[in-house]
């Protein structure tokens, strides 16, 4: 099989799995326990979380770990609208955001909270002039993501950190975070959400960081983990894998973005070579991994199904939204109508991706285009 | 090392690991994604919720995937009061609950809703007449545990379901899930969580039966996982492990209540024959694995460090509140003075335990009570 939907998930990182193994077996204890099997526990999650805070240039005790990305998108959209932040409850957002922020931001929206939802240009870039048009006293918070899911085209965040003055900003790096350097001090953001199975480590753990200083609510109540902002038993094992699987990406995130950009430069160069109306979505500024591309007059979800019965996973778009029908509320936030945006399909490599993958998956892609396109081969 | 705090986590059973490896490997799909890779992580889901639906006799459609049972506590309670149920948004709930109910209780008062906390005798018993009592047309949930993690102290849910009549029950099942035999058909109850790493399955795993037809509210929003109650990417690998440590304990919990029963209670015979001042907390009905014990005029973290010492991991109570120096609100509900209290431990064993572990257990303890009493050995 070739696995090109690394944007849906990853592989876990063998070392990553090695690294699980000490809390899957002899270090079983719990963290908040006192005694020595609780304090083993303990420190494996201590470390975990210098790890973690490495690959973002944070300090550890910025670092909240959650069972994942959506869960730290919601702590956010969710706590910052219910901490005490003076009169402020509104929020701003983008258009082509992640489900994990847009539905809590219309769940708060349905709760009288003021939304605005800024606009992008055709390439899925935000429009800071919208931004700087809405910021006022009411607004709890600004949530800008950093590269998107469907396209990979990054969003100007240290910008908007410039244009939302004292609100603070925070931005999903759930797709950013191993694919491009982060620094949050660079950025100026006050939050940060990422995901550890995006990023080759296991699913189950998710980090939020969260600017010293930041005000901040927990979803749920009833533990003092996390600095009571995450109440329950930590998932030793999956933290101690995401903390390996930062650190690794620490080490190999230059080489790797270097290797699969040229990948996904020569896939997508001979795919628009050799296929007649197909166009890349997202403008030039693009994580290297991704290559949304659009199939004219074709259906994303039938050279889904084709790709797959050839042994190729791609996708349409987020996983998360996969059970529905309607197309990428990314590419019609681009201007795209329904019928375009459902004639794109999303590529993303990763680290384990071969050249000879490559080759394949530009030939498997163009069989099943011209199969679809009644095209005689 | 002694491990005598299978209250606060448990070892992962070695069948259990070896479940989890094809999800930590080859089958690390998003169980969203429409392509094959993600339909294989689907179907270890789909099996994994009827092994953990088979453990309580439930339906798989029954069973909602949380991060643990602090997140299906919160769901239930937090939820329970959002949703519309007509004007009902009052909770009840018992005095010995743990601080995953209690504490989001609180919350919900301190947003206007009515809470009763029901009193218990001393043993722990609620008080069925002060539930009956309790009961109108303003209630939205009745939250009453199984079993007591301090103590072990076993509640009459079957009793109180009847007793609350309309109002839909739900029981925190964390600790006697795998300990006691379940069936929710019988107990009665609309609503159940439990977790998976007190049953020798990993952490980062819970599960909410949600009886069909009872409304519930999500705690966070963004996908369409778990019947969209609890969105974001499942934890393959984690829910994996539990449906095995489900049917694992299906098949073995009768034997294993059995036998750690009777370990439990030569233990606790010989602690109170050796030891003069100590006193069993929690009545008789309690859970096999379970021995709260008051050693007059001692403390209880005293003991706890000093078993630590000589190689023996025991707690004075919930692991989640270790932090805190205040009493096990548990007794103190029970009528325990703040000294009473702080004079227990809570001893609990488990599948692992042998006979010779528990003879050198009974030891120690005699030994480090009678070195903390001053007595001459």
């Amino acid at each position: 099989m070739i696995y090109a939907d690394y944007n849906a998930t990853t592989p876990l990182d063998p070392e990553v799995r090695a690294a699980m193994n000490e809390a899957l077996g002899a270090t079983f204890g719990n963290p908040s326990s006192i005694h020595s099997a609780g304090q083993a526990a303990r420190r494996l999650v201590d470390r975990a979380r210098a790890q973690v805070a490495g690959l973002i240039g944070a300090a550890p005790d910025e670092i909240i770990f959650t069972s994942g990305g959506t869960e730290a998108d919601n702590l956010v959209v969710l706590g910052a609208a219910a901490a005490p932040l003076g009169d402020g409850k509104g929020i701003i957002t983008s258009a082509v955001e992640h489900k994990a922020v847009l539905d809590p931001c219309a769940f708060l929206q349905s709760k009288g909270h003021a939304v605005t939802v800024l606009p992008v240009d055709r390439d899925g870039i935000v429009d800071l002039a919208a931004l700087e048009a809405a910021v006022n006293t009411d607004v709890a918070l600004v949530s800008l993501m950093l590269a998107n899911n469907d396209t990979g085209t990054i969003q100007p965040v240290a910008e908007a950190v410039r244009a939302a003055k004292t609100i603070p900003v925070h931005t999903d790096a759930v797709q950013a975070a191993g694919k491009l350097p982060i620094d949050v001090k660079t950025l100026g953001v006050s939050l940060l959400s990422f995901s550890s199975h995006k990023i080759h480590g296991p699913k189950g753990a998710g980090a939020l960081f969260v600017r010293y200083g930041t005000r901040l609510a927990p979803l749920s109540h009833g533990g003092r983990q996390e600095r009571t902002l995450r109440p329950g038993t930590e998932n030793v094992p999956a933290i101690v894998g995401f903390g390996k699987a930062c650190e690794l990406a620490c080490t190999r995130l230059e080489a790797d973005a270097r290797r699969v950009a040229e990948s996904r430069d020569h896939f997508e160069a001979q795919i628009l070579a050799r296929l007649a109306g197909t166009r890349v979505n997202g403008g030039s500024h693009r994580l290297p991994n991704t290559s949304n591309i659009a199939f004219a007059g074709l259906d994303g979800e039938a050279i889904t199904i084709n790709l797959d019965m050839l042994g190729m996973a791609v996708s349409t778009g987020a996983a998360c939204n996969s059970a529905d029908k309607t197309p990428s509320h990314v590419l019609v936030a681009m201007g795209q109508s329904a019928a375009e945006a459902r004639s794109s399909v999303r590529f993303s490599f990763g680290r384990d991706t071969s050249d000879e993958e490559i080759d394949r998956a530009i030939h498997w892609v163009v069989q099943a285009v011209n199969l679809l396109r009644g095209v005689r081969l």
